[in-house]
């Protein structure tokens, strides 16, 4: 038995997570619609931290203290803050050299959950592959942690979650996938030729298209736009060095 | 709007049931290693009543009490038990006309975390066709509450799901269905061609080669062979009428 085997599955739910916690695994968290694309977007364009906190109240208050915050609930910014979860509000010189506390529906929620892992980072498909190197880099076990919807699996966390997996497993076949990653990983297999049509019928398609989201869609799910690999650290998410 | 839409959606572990819990839908536990399967094939067999409990305390008083019992945990038949969760124990005059108490690491689990539903029915490739005449005949939302493997996602449960979703939307287009089952339609679609080899790879892979249980994962995998519809009454695990 090669000693040096490791193991990648995936937790389709926050509300889950404490079925697959451990304190080894490096946790992976999945907000594609939209908050872990946007926290990408935000260190690519230079931000310096970013503050997850899981209550519009923390933000607030971040924001009281002169600090930018960006609050989304239901899938719509609040009022009374310089940013929501769209990947766009991040672009640009506005964010560059500065910390930005922010609190979404699913995503920062996901990040709270999983604080006790080994490590977290964020994942994305504008982050896809130098996530992958990294990770695989790490040696270490691997959880996606999907967001989800409400606490619900969801249809774009998980495909992002089967891209990990086979990009990892093409990469380097000591990983050994749990149930979890075996399913997504045909998931993405039939996702990956047609992206936006795949989502033409998930839960997200009406929600957005009330909101008229249509290009954050597409940009969500566009690849490698923001190669940065954000790490928790502390209270902090900071880039990790690559 | 078409205000007869139906909902159908797939939880895929008990631990995550609370979060798509209702009083409305009909909920359909699955456990096809081997829980569901077992209690298919018993009822097929023309046993009268199966009566599912959480604890191995709680079945060795029914057994107690003389009636016949069935443990299982890790996938072993427990001692002092008449049956484990081996579809091939349930088959044969012994179960006809008896009630038979049942507790499984998954399966009975399952259902008892679904007690509050509308309605829960025991699934299985056992049972599939005549499952999702039932369903339909309903007309009422439903939810496949998959067991898992220790409240963790699996292979099996998942890929039973994708082919009752499969099924079900193929009879009538009123449902409408959730992320949950998108996925496992788009899984089921690559399994269903080749159910063996999709598990070779699966986490039951090893824990059941050891056990030497390849004849019930063959059975347990073929489709339509106890045509029964297990519904819950009170603490009874009843046939419904079809």
């Amino acid at each position: 038995m090669n000693l040096d085997f490791k193991k990648i599955d995936c937790c389709f739910s926050p509300y889950l997570y404490p079925v697959y916690a451990d304190t080894e695994s490096i946790v992976v968290v999945i907000d594609v619609f939209r908050a872990t694309s946007a926290i990408c977007v935000a260190f690519h364009y230079g931000a310096d931290k970013i503050i997850p906190v899981a209550t519009v109240e923390e933000a607030m208050e971040y924001k009281k203290q002169g600090m930018l915050a960006g609050a989304e609930r239901n899938a719509i910014k609040l009022d009374g803050f310089d940013f929501g979860n769209s990947p766009y509000d991040y672009m640009g010189n506005h964010v560059k050299g500065k910390t930005i506390a922010l609190t979404t529906t699913n995503g920062t929620q996901a990040i709270e959950a999983a604080r006790g892992a080994y490590k977290v980072v964020v994942g994305s498909f504008l982050n896809l592959d130098v996530l992958c190197d990294w990770l695989v880099k790490q040696n270490r076990d691997i959880l996606l942690l999907c967001s989800g919807w409400k606490n619900k699996f969801n249809l774009e966390d998980s495909l992002l979650a089967g891209a990990v997996t086979e990009k990892i497993k093409a990469k380097n076949n000591k990983y050994i996938l749990g149930d979890g990653c075996l399913a997504i990983k045909y998931l993405f297999q039939i996702g990956k030729e047609r992206p936006t049509k795949f989502f033409n019928y998930s839960s997200h398609k009406d929600r957005f298209a009330k909101l008229n989201l249509k290009e954050d869609i597409r940009y969500c799910l566009s690849y490698n736009m923001a190669p940065v690999v954000p790490v928790l650290e502390g209270k902090f998410l900071v880039k990790a060095a690559l």
